[in-house]
């Protein structure tokens, strides 16, 4: 069966570029810790790497720690001595880490995995936003949604920090980076060897960091190219195209400030999960929620935070386009999920 | 020039069966975590290699944990309420974890990194034994030089909790293991989403993943066939060739139980960072202690920790071989390496 895939926050395929980076690192043998000819090849390829990461996210090559994703990236959370305050609608990644204590830094996702909502910067918020002053004691920002999506610098961003991942942008699942202000001493993520200047040991991810790199540069050209316009584009001809079947659905985010990709639509009277599930059964691959907790069935905490209740926030599902989406799939799909919805109606009514 | 690479206890090249199982991951698309086709492909890719590694290790598939390497498995040390008791020998991986504290558990080396030297499992040694006494309170294994190279049975070990890297045996750098004895609660290595069963947060390296299990598949099978019994040969060989040149080296652990593949040798006069850099213009890649910690130059702790005073620590070489290592190669370095420790003895005379 032809599959469609439209769960790229979830992850997404591996990029060309990617690929061929990383089949060119499995020739090269050494350790990038050793010193002789076969390690520094290998660490020619690390800072190769490094570099289009830096230039990607908008920072030095020398504050790019590459790290086995941004759920590592985040743990440097767990080691500051001052409280964590977490945006409510942030990702587990970060949730996970708040906690009450003095001078909180603030964590919080620069667009979010579920609903694609973009939030600015605190310093670009106005009165009534509830982290106000927070600034001052730090800030974190979860990037790994906007990488390659959005226009994005960390020199611009006012942040001390940021997380990503290379698999949301045609990189490889297992390796991110935690991005760290230039002088800012975070100690080390992880302790036992001095790899990465003392931040984080352990031997490097030499053939997932060399597609990490190739992904980020391809990644960072194909939007300057508006290559995500389209997919903007067709974003909204499938929100169209559900809303034409007159049920009583929510956009969520609708008129927002959003990722071009991202569409999460609640259908009240179906549960995600089992939207999920028709849907896969007729070949398309989308999410009730983050990937990370898809394993526990449960109202989304994101939607529940944005104020909807425990019924509606259990009846959504996240559709999540890429470059490589096209138009009569997704019409397709908003067509046999009107059929399914229709039916899901007829028999509770 | 033609390179010769003797440094496998830093890192081996890439299997074959490695390499094909990759590139078969990166054409599977799905998160592990997703529910969808998509997900379930990717997930049983992961459950494939987790019977794979756990076949190699000798443990139950629920008891493998995937992590980014051996220095993030050790990292379940620093989550432990109780003191930890570090072999004075192990990798800087397990060292770096030691504290006092009541009823210490103990983490040690199956097989030194440095050195080869094989250390018995406690309740195997005699009564001189420092560690006696120490293993009711439970026991850490760093197996990571030992998977592929010398018979091993997690079960059979007495061990609680065992540490290995893909990349010591044909498999890709960053990713690795911890195996947690069946019933163990570790609480998680790090916070996030729910993966490896609540007991690691992340999206899984996938295609890191993928090689991992076949190249495990691959070194249990290539030990079975005897492939390191020719090694160990041509290991002695070397020995040989370099006694023969009659300076006064000494050759670390020799008759001691020894990984097949390594060779410590201390050149009285030469420190080991010299012999590294003369060894690699001649076109011959080995190691002056561990590739973690080679960037920094100093004497060895292991060697230290043996009994061998500040010089000799700083004067040793290590030469790791491999199955792919060939016996004129091993005699050219052994020539190579008389006719340079020569010239720098004159220069010191």
């Amino acid at each position: 069966m032809n599959r469609v895939y439209l769960d790229w926050n979830a992850t997404t395929p591996l990029r060309a570029e990617a690929k061929a980076a990383m089949l060119a690192a499995m020739e090269v043998s050494g350790n990038p810790s050793s010193v002789h000819a076969e390690g520094r090849a290998a660490r020619a390829l690390i800072e190769r790497s490094r570099a289009q990461v830096a230039a990607a996210v908008g920072c030095k090559p020398a504050e790019v720690v590459f790290t086995s994703g941004a759920t590592e990236a985040a743990s440097v959370l767990a080691r500051l001595p001052q409280g964590v305050l977490v945006q409510d609608t942030a990702h587990d990644a970060l949730w996970a880490h708040r906690r009450d204590g003095a001078a909180p830094l603030l964590a919080m996702g620069l667009a979010n995995n579920e609903t694609g909502i973009i939030t600015l910067p605190p310093e670009k918020q106005g009165d009534g936003w509830p982290y106000q002053g927070v600034m001052a004691h730090g800030l974190l920002l979860d990037i790994t949604q906007a990488v390659g999506r959005i226009a994005f610098a960390f020199g611009w961003s006012g942040a001390d920090m940021a997380v990503l991942s290379a698999h949301k942008f045609g990189g490889p699942k297992g390796v991110g980076a935690l991005i760290v202000r230039d002088g800012l001493d975070i100690g080390t993520l992880s302790l036992g060897g001095g790899q990465e200047m003392g931040r984080r040991a352990g031997t490097e991810n030499l053939i997932g960091i060399a597609g990490f790199g190739a992904a980020a540069q391809a990644a960072q050209r194909d939007l300057a190219d508006g290559v995500w316009d389209a997919v903007s584009e067709l974003r909204d001809i499938l929100n169209q195209a559900l809303s034409a079947h007159g049920f009583p659905t929510i956009s969520v985010g609708y008129g927002q400030r959003r990722l071009p990709n991202t569409l999460n639509l609640i259908a009240p009277g179906w549960k995600g999960e089992t939207q999920v599930m028709a849907m896969d059964l007729a070949g398309f691959a989308v999410s009730a929620g983050s990937a990370c907790s898809s394993g526990k069935v449960r109202a989304s905490r994101v939607l529940k935070a944005m104020g909807y209740d425990e019924a509606l926030a259990g009846q959504a599902i996240r559709i999540a386009l890429g470059p490589t989406s096209r138009r009569d799939d997704v019409l397709r799909f908003a067509e046999v999920w009107g059929r399914e919805y229709r039916r899901i109606l007829a028999r509770a009514a």
